[in-house]
């Protein structure tokens, strides 16, 4: 149920983020819509697929897709109509990365991974809708710039099975964890925290 | 038997669309055989892996490698020997676009599955290899400019619904929406239509 | 046994080459075990999907995810501390492709595929890492250039084939596959051997 609903509203904001990119780069209104659904559907899918987990979400319920084409037609409209909110798009992806690299981590959990194994997917499944609409208009991934993305997404996931280990209700790991990535996330977007750069070499 | 002829005349076409791209960007014989075969088999393999459908069509049946090798050379050949016909490159693109997204539909009506999924479905399954195709050369795909793509597969795919929900023979329903989708891309590239642009936000 | 040791070695040379790239382009630490992650586990986890076998590997043994941290951290120290070494990048790219060409293929062969599924299967196994890595930082992939990449997978394979098919034992075969690809590689990159071009058309 918990993951039902982090599910939900991850497809809603990355489908809201994959909207604004689209409105920016002056696609048309289907063009939207397509980035739209593969940002809100690339992580979960990229999660089910490599945990075997058939059908994948959105095939098995249709109701994700009717969240995500409501939610990218409200930010079209909205971008149309209305002066830009500043930030919205990293707020929106920095919400999704850390609803769906929670809800990754504790479906992989779930399946009984190592804890390794369960920071990897869970960063991957928030990381991936964000690169793929990155990389559907040829920019290089925020993941992959020089503030924290992906730290974001393994520290959350680290305090979150931490807090399970240490006997915690799962509702309140889960909730834990989704703060942690947005605080660290917004941090980075708000006051341009980061992390050492490395020496580019010859 | 009518999905595998669909798929046999995609392979090839979306074959011939990257082995055309090759040879505009100067990659060598390898090169270009790899680009072909990347564009033919993209959107029926994600349709197979989503699907969980496997083996995958062409680890199922090798003779779709055969068929794309060969139309791969012969384009190359061609396009070696012979002065360029005019929008060859898109032409072949539209067709494997046509004929992908109505085999996708096709597979997951099939399966049970929702309209919604259908339509998606065989969207992606349609515009993934052309989609693949331009992100190896690092531009940005067909379905994300500004003239009707993702659209064209829509409308094709609701036709081919709409028809078969009339009690049309699946042949022939087929037949209309490979039609559709080929005729409202041709629209597009050959009359410049498109759908109204969402404007840029700040 | 001997699969488990080209895998093992592969992932620890292509996360070499993907934490050296990122140290060229400036990123982060977390990035830079990002692009050695996706570049280390991308084709053997493309040939785990394609060919339906789960757990995939790194999934089901984490070991691979503990060499791919190690190596990245170790050379992102190296590239940090001590002068670059010429073309280490482009080696440790030649030393993955060998490695897990020859790994696809013999998965492939083993599942009982045709010559020609065995072929493209491998070079998708051994070319998907890289292929990734170069998508992220939206480059044209190596494999798309002018020189001798796919190519060499493709002798590589089909000399393994045709040792295997003389009698050889399975060892001695894959051995002679992963030279043959590392020297035809390695020409490329010293000598600038390469194939005959496409001519570019209108």
């Amino acid at each position: 149920m918990l993951l039902y609903l982090l599910d939900l509203a991850g497809v809603a904001v990355f489908a809201v983020s994959g909207a604004l990119t689209a409105a920016r780069t002056g696609m048309d209104l289907l063009g939207g819509l397509a980035l739209a659904t593969i940002t809100a559907i690339g992580g979960g899918t990229l999660r089910d697929l490599l945990l075997n987990r058939h059908p994948i979400f959105w095939i098995r319920d249709a109701r994700y897709l009717v969240v995500i084409v409501a939610a990218a037609l409200l930010s079209m409209l909205w971008s149309a109509c209305l002066p830009p909110l500043s930030h919205a798009l990293l707020v929106a992806d920095a919400l999704g990365l850390a609803l769906f690299a929670i809800s990754g981590a504790q479906v992989t959990e779930a399946d009984g991974h190592s804890p390794i194994v369960v920071v990897l997917m869970g960063t991957m499944t928030g990381a991936a809708g964000g690169m793929l609409r990155d990389m559907m208009i040829a920019q290089v991934p925020l993941i992959f710039r020089q503030d924290i993305y992906a730290s974001a997404a393994v520290a959350g996931i680290v305090v979150y099975l931490l807090l399970k280990a240490a006997g915690l209700r799962s509702r309140w790991a889960i909730t834990a964890g989704v703060l942690v990535i947005l605080g660290l996330r917004m941090g980075a977007v708000l006051w341009g925290w980061h992390l050492p750069r490395l020496h580019p070499v010859g």
